[in-house]
């Protein structure tokens, strides 16, 4: 078996380029460019195909041959990014990894997944539960923007967060075991959008509202629209120790009754400010039972909306001063206190506003009118110029409205449809054209930049590109290299499968003189709004285990029910009975259970092995129980045990060679 | 902007190239190759960058750069093959294109989706509460080997079923449009394993238990497991006209307490048979509370288990004349009466076989030892020649056991660990190696087949590999070419994600002298237990649309609760309310609904549109609703308006530059 040791020579070989991958270009790597540059044949394996042959079978053009070589991660080598995507109404989170567009893990999040036992296990329905709404425990979610904790305004790779517009919650990822800790439900708003994101240090996470609706999740007639609907800016405390978010000192502004979009933190100059663009301005509802026009068309009248410009480190101290308001168990400060502080402000934006981008220097905004062809760009200088030379009239709820050629920078007409502005390496922005179907690249401009603030080229989209995302590009020094457009249409991309569409994530590559797109990606799990992408080195806490045997992975600290092997046992006291079991290749102890109708049973289960990989699965027929306990994992289910039966349960990882036998009887006695 | 145009170009190119692709070799293509053998510089693409280069640059191999070519599916152009894949513990199908191995879909089946309203829309609800147990509706599943529909042994492209071995269940997918739209119970079995498999007519789907148990999910003490546990083959009835399983029609045959493993059904000459291998002839039950050793060991005593074979042409004429009994509602022919009858065979096979896959030409029956390094060879001739003779014992409950010699056709050495085996177009086999982690390919023999049942190859796979799948490889006429080994430790392929790591699909190319490693797909969604892969152009009725705005999707028929744009209305009856509400590019209606607490709420909801992709979705705050409405579909959900407040509902799915307008106030007065 001759090709055999070949093989084995090769994923040796993989290792060893793996470790030399630093230097660039490897002996082997020249000795590849030198064969492929000789005259006569070329023969590029050991299958004596080569590449001409092949592109010539496949029909493949010489863009798509540098496409296919650009994206194509060998067996072993690991991807240089990893993005972390929303899963839109799958309510979960995707990690992928870039340039190969793998879909790594998807993260379950707002909604129950059997595979992770999310949602299946005590703990982990209490993280569900943090999320209840008047008592339901919600097992979907509408996820939009992850937001990457930061520290000096770069991704410091510890964790996630994640909104959920449909019901106004937050949800915490840690980092070292990709896992949902916490799950937040806003006290003030009932629906958010401009979350979540991040203060450049993760000292809050900012949740802007979507809809309008009275505070606190209550009833308001829909006519009482301008004086009983409000928005708000929430501020999430983010408590890096507990990694957690501490709700007992986060707080939300009082804002009119405007639906707030996309929001960003302030950096560098901008540090300790935050803006948030804001449409429906025009205060539409709909047709509130009545004649009114429907939202689409009674919150696009006006031409201008505004960017909402909030103070964030002086709201703190106003807070801590007690100048806010308790409303439903969380400080807010009223609107009028928000103006009198000095923390408020508006500055009038062009037709229907999306997205609001702050520059990685922290100097600019940029904004996009989803109704116009132009992306506006203002000055952070010249906005607090502005609040200092009094430029300024309240609107109707008295928030002071800036002049708009006071703190315009400058304007760039892109095409129809901009949406998303992100930033790479070489002082170029990058938006997304939704009508257009295109990202545009342009030059940021100001001080000491020469043809700034000008359009360079395009690149189509299939189709209708929403959010984009270019690597480390919201933060202080972005990456460049690779930009993500998020396709809202796929059409004709991919092989039918059924009127519902996968989206299109299209990688493309952005160090050349043009863009060249390399990679079409479908996502068949919910429609992704919005991407971050971060350098794989800064992910560098991952845990390959757990750290010991016995861990509480929702505390992150050793459980109280951790059990070795050995301390297996069954207790009883009376009808309740508890269970403390361990799972090793290819054995689940104990593997005999004996219950009586109606026994109310508590299981503990602890993985004790420590080998890399070694995670055993969980499942006991008809109980709706499916559990996964990665090596080192100690985790609890509860049930009832009301229906007589013999339940075999098992290990539903397939682990060892002897899987399928590792299982027990459960037996319930009539 | 001359990039766009030229991009655009590319665009329209791709769809003509799409167009020739049958021709196999462009004039663009062969314009390729040439550019690429003549001397100097290669220029690839209006990047500039070098085939060479990039290579270099990205540390790739030869075989690196032939991969990525054999892989690379470029934007819009369609995968050749899909694969239906179990998803393991998520409960869930995946569908992934080939050779591109990207995700183009999940379809929920037993668990709850909300991207795609499964388990969200009281009809889908349905659905999944179609396989409840003692009044449960279970969320989770695990989903194993999932069966494409075939009609004269091959596969036809119109349903997938798919098994949840914890619960026995299975699941009815109609691939008009890769939706669930049945689950049935098995109502003599708790455990399943050896489904789903389809007789060459799709006239059964096979379904064979695992764990023994009594029958009909009742209980009987451990020590009694000889007398009162049972296994079962299962025979679903498929009505394909109905797209449904037909209960009524289905029926099991009883078996000893011997646990079933995999299962297949004969062709051609074996027509009208299945073949099922079974281990724990030792009739282990682990402790059983006692000093009993664990089921790993327990079942692993004998030197031989066996091969079941069983007549089910035969059976279904014996349920018909009345010889089976009604058990749990559905027909069981008991053991005595299959072996009185002739239907039920055992053959003996080396040590806790896993595995049992029939040959193109339906001649031989592959088995493979898990604890033994041959796969065994059983010819369907011989099996019959040894019953037409009489070489046959009883065991110990009754059932004819013929001799091993007379039905064994060859053993082939393999290596530690054989698991399955599929079949290619060029009469060449291939089986999985589990503790080898490896794929051993061999030549299968018989009349006129010169140096047959003998290994040729091996290759590596990284790691453990599990289930494989040669395109169409369990059919009657393979497709070669292509092959996945389901391996089921990752360890060090991906980058980290955490102590729950994916699991890792290795595509490999199966046309040349030797076997080639193109593709490593990491599977964070489960762990995939095996796939079915399928030519594209056998996927020839899926709907991009459904026919008609109102569309019942479950039922596939005009829906009685089809709303025309005009016809939208809310009904009041008491405190029920029913409204009829629709969707289009940017507007639900109505956008306004007022509610009193308690009102009892049904929600009828079309999406007026027909457009391809024009799918749009909602959701109700707090109400834990997330529904998909693709172009056509009518879907209702119901609730109860328990709580006071003021709803902004919305469509999910980004659908229209207005989309974040698409919305509506449903207000629940206190």
């Amino acid at each position: 078996m001759g090709t055999v040791v070949k093989s084995k020579e090769r994923v040796s070989r993989r290792t060893m380029m793996k470790g030399a991958a630093g230097a660039g270009a490897t002996g082997l790597a020249v000795g590849v460019g030198t064969r492929m540059n000789g005259g006569g044949e070329v023969k590029a394996s050991a299958l004596q195909s080569s590449v001409e042959e092949i592109a010539e079978a496949r029909g493949l053009t010489p863009d798509d041959i540098t496409a296919a070589l650009k994206t194509y991660v060998p067996s072993g080598v690991h991807d240089d990014f990893l993005i972390f995507s929303s899963g839109g109404q799958s309510g979960q989170v995707l990690v992928i990894g870039v340039p190969s567009m793998r879909l790594l893990k998807v993260i379950a999040v707002f909604a129950p997944e059997p595979w992770q036992g999310f949602g299946f296990s005590n703990d982990t329905w209490d993280v569900l539960a943090g999320g209840e709404v008047d008592g339901k425990v919600l097992t979907c979610g509408d996820t939009h923007h992850p937001g990457l904790s930061e520290t000096e305004g770069q991704y410091d790779g510890q964790f996630l967060f994640i909104n959920d517009k449909a019901n106004a919650r937050i949800g915490v990822i840690d980092l070292r075991d990709f896992e949902t800790k916490q799950i937040v439900k806003n006290p003030h708003i009932i629906s958010n959008h401009g979350g979540t994101f991040v203060t450049p240090n993760t000292e809050y996470i900012i949740d802007g509202s979507q809809y309008a609706a009275p505070h606190a999740w209550q009833y308001a007639p829909i006519e009482n629209y301008a004086d009983e609907y409000r928005g708000a800016m929430t501020f999430w405390k983010f408590d890096r120790d507990a990694g957690r978010i501490a709700q007992d000192q986060s707080f939300s502004v009082e804002l009119p009754p405007y639906w707030n979009d996309l929001a960003d933190a302030g950096k560098g100059p901008s540090m300790g400010w935050m803006f948030s663009n804001t449409f429906n301005t025009e205060l539409s509802y709909g047709s509130g039972g009545g004649d009114a026009p429907p939202v689409e068309v009674g919150a696009s009248q006006r031409d201008m909306d505004y960017l909402t410009v909030i103070n964030w480190e002086k709201a703190a101290e106003v807070v801590a001063a007690g100048r806010a308001e308790e409303v439903n168990g969380m400080p807010m400060i009223p609107m009028g206190v928000a103006v009198e502080e000095g923390l408020l402000w508006f500055v009038p934006e062009p037709k229907s506003p999306h997205g609001a981008d702050v520059t990685p220097d922290g100097k600019y905004i940029v904004v996009s009118g989803k109704l116009d062809p132009h992306v506006t760009i203002y000055s952070f200088e010249k906005i607090q110029q502005a609040i200092a030379d009094g430029k300024y009239e309240p609107d109707a709820y008295g928030v002071p409205v800036l002049d708009f050629e006071a703190c315009m920078e400058a304007q760039v007409e892109l095409g129809l449809g901009p949406l998303h502005t992100q930033f790479d390496d070489q002082g170029l922005a990058y938006t997304s054209l939704f009508l257009d179907s295109g990202i545009a690249r342009w030059k940021v401009g100001g001080e000491g930049v020469d043809d700034g603030w000008k359009l360079i080229d395009m690149i189509p989209m299939q189709f209708n590109t929403g959010h984009i995302c270019v690597a480390e590009g919201d933060t202080v020094s972005p990456a460049g290299q690779y930009l993500i457009g998020m396709n809202k249409w796929a059409l004709d991309r991919f092989h039918p499968v059924g009127p519902l569409l996968p989206q299109n994530f299209q990688l493309v590559d952005i160090t050349g003189d043009q863009m060249q797109l390399l990679y079409d990606m479908p996502i068949g799990i919910g429609e992704p709004h919005y991407v971050q992408m971060i350098k794989s080195e800064r992910l560098e806490n991952i845990w390959e285990v757990y750290p010991e045997v016995g861990w509480d992975t929702i505390n992150q600290a050793p459980s109280e029910f951790a059990t070795q092997i050995g301390q297996e046992r069954i207790e009883r006291d009376g009808e309740n009975v508890t269970i403390y079991m361990t799972t090793i290749r290819s054995t689940i102890r104990p593997d005999y259970i004996e219950l009586q109708k109606g026994d109310k049973v508590t299981l503990h289960l602890t993985n004790v092995e420590l080998a890399h990989d070694a995670t055993h699965g969980f499942t006991m027929p008809g109980q709706d129980i499916n559990l996964s306990i990665e090596p080192g994992e100690t985790t609890t289910v509860s049930w009832v045990a009301d229906t007589a039966g013999t339940y075999p349960y098992y290990c539903t990882e397939f682990c060892s060679a002897l899987h399928l036998e590792m299982m027990g009887y459960l037996l319930v006695t009539p």
